[in-house]
């Protein structure tokens, strides 16, 4: 299925006509559950992931052959306002690493068996200065949006999108503010580990970007306020509800990608899980507005998809577990 | 080594005389992680618990190639006092699961490449019923701390102890509460799923327990009020220590028997980290008396080494990182 779009409300109508889990899968493998070799509910939350899997995967007893991590890269333009620790050149640095192998993204994925691809979205030429235009023109969030779509691998049965992009805290704070409302001071943080008064350049460049751009509309917030590579990331997690592969959520500008498609559908984000929470400030608030609790806290605040990386080794050890123990049955254990 | 002790006593000197860290690798590890390319501190705890593992295992750029995970099983006479939600016969019959290979625990061990060795100890021989006399003569006691000390490979580069024993949360609240202090019920909890009836009975043997053995001696608190399986543990964990071997703690059982050691020196679990937080009424309370902080909270409830080899994935993570990722000298990073 490779959808061209022309229009982004015809992505719109693609995301929102997905179907959703399995019922039946999601049954059996509920029923499956209580029959293994351990007391009713010790695996906590193990069981949950393992049912909610099974039903996406659409089979009682699934495996995970085939995770695939995706990192977008994108530039800019409002890191021309001084709101970062690192020079924007990084950014294309950093896609080298990811390239050579280099980077952490690519020893956890390496680590848990997932393939990695990296995709730069026009590096070279940065997004509009959001506190004096609008981030992307429509034609530039629709490429960017059909990059994240046709990145995903339909073979692939786990998805973990990833980023890199100096200075990206910044529109997806914007966004954050202008999707989930509440005081703008908030959502703003330290990234990579920006001063005061970088911090202070980023609470004025995201107030500044708020007041010219005041719809509500997800898709213009993501495409005034917001990046391309961020744009991918809404692109590529849109497409995995449709090929039914489950994502694992990374950190704050993963998490401000997704919640263009909760606004757009309230059930929009039922195929995710949140991988951690990061050591961002807002991450939590932004979690909670997304109805997901996190699988790990670690005070990771990397971004590339690193937390939700290292989250694959929980997803798949439930997986092993739920798919891979004996029954009370088969192993002639009483069941208590 | 094989060290054959005549004594508690020789058991207790050989753990207390053990070496500690390496400072140079410890301080070459924190060395390198500076100049690893990422943000200062943004992969949080995966770079202190890098450091951590460079230190004990005498490198500053270690890998894990040899997990270990022994599985130690105990039958308790208490366990006739009705404490559990299971009968005793279970014992044996997820002793043959385990080495079935289908139970939790086999499924996560070979996920994260561990190799996995099963100890029975003495399944038909139960433990003293510990209200009415010690749950082990001295020579039992030192049996079992052989038995787990003999079963660590010093060829192994992380060891994770676990458990099969029904009824032993009880021993392991009695043990805690002997230990650390505080109220006896704060230590009681439902370990595999107790009614309400069985909690009190099992409240009622851990007041006797209490009542009948009153000193306060780490080894002979472990002896009359432990386990065979719960003493096999202490003796692992303490032999991993001497062979520079660190150790992810699991549930409440494995950090009761790992309790015996923090209380013969106040330094003995520096080689160990929380696995996870179990869902076990007091399992918090125990990591803190032990100055953890768990890695995982994900609800799990089960024992076998279930939630620390869930942990080993972090780990596994964590060392991949540091020891995987490009300087940024070697990848060409501005280091901001």
């Amino acid at each position: 299925m490779m959808t061209q779009f022309t229009d982004v409300s015809e992505f719109q109508n693609a995301f929102i006509a997905a179907a959703g889990q399995d019922a039946a899968s999601r049954q059996g493998a509920s029923q499956r559950n209580a029959q293994l070799t351990k007391p009713p509910g010790a695996l906590g939350r193990l069981e949950d992931l393992a049912i909610w899997y099974a039903g996406w995967r659409g089979t009682d007893r699934p495996r995970i052959a085939a995770p695939q991590v995706i990192v977008f890269a994108g530039n800019h333009g409002v890191a021309a306002q001084g709101v970062s620790a690192f020079p924007p050149e990084v950014t294309v640095q950093m896609v080298a690493n990811f390239r050579a192998g280099g980077a952490a993204i690519n020893q956890l994925a390496k680590l848990f068996g997932a393939q990695i691809s990296v995709h730069a979205l026009d590096l070279d030429r940065p997004t509009e200065d959001f506190t004096t235009a609008p981030a992307m023109d429509k034609a530039e969030l629709l490429a960017a949006l059909q990059v994240g779509w046709d990145a995903v691998d339909p073979a692939s049965d786990v998805l973990i999108t990833g980023e890199m992009g100096i200075g990206n805290t910044t529109p997806a704070a914007a966004m954050c503010c202008a999707l989930w409302g509440g005081d703008i001071a908030g959502w703003v943080g330290r990234g990579t580990g920006v001063d005061d008064a970088g911090l202070a350049r980023k609470l004025d460049a995201v107030t500044k970007g708020l007041a010219l751009h005041q719809g509500r509309d997800p898709m213009e917030v993501l495409r005034c306020l917001g990046g391309r590579e961020i744009a991918a990331m809404t692109g590529a997690i849109a497409r995995a509800r449709l090929l039914r592969i489950p994502v694992i959520l990374d950190g704050f500008i993963c998490c401000a990608a997704a919640s263009v498609l909760a606004k757009l559908l309230p059930t929009g984000l039922d195929h995710c899980v949140a991988g951690h929470v990061s050591a961002e400030t807002a991450h939590p608030a932004l979690l909670h507005h997304l109805g997901q609790e996190p699988l790990l806290s670690l005070g990771l605040r990397l971004g590339e998809g690193s937390g939700a990386a290292l989250a694959l080794g929980v997803l798949q050890g439930a997986i092993a577990c739920h798919s891979g123990m004996a029954t009370f049955a088969e192993a002639g254990v009483a069941a208590g």
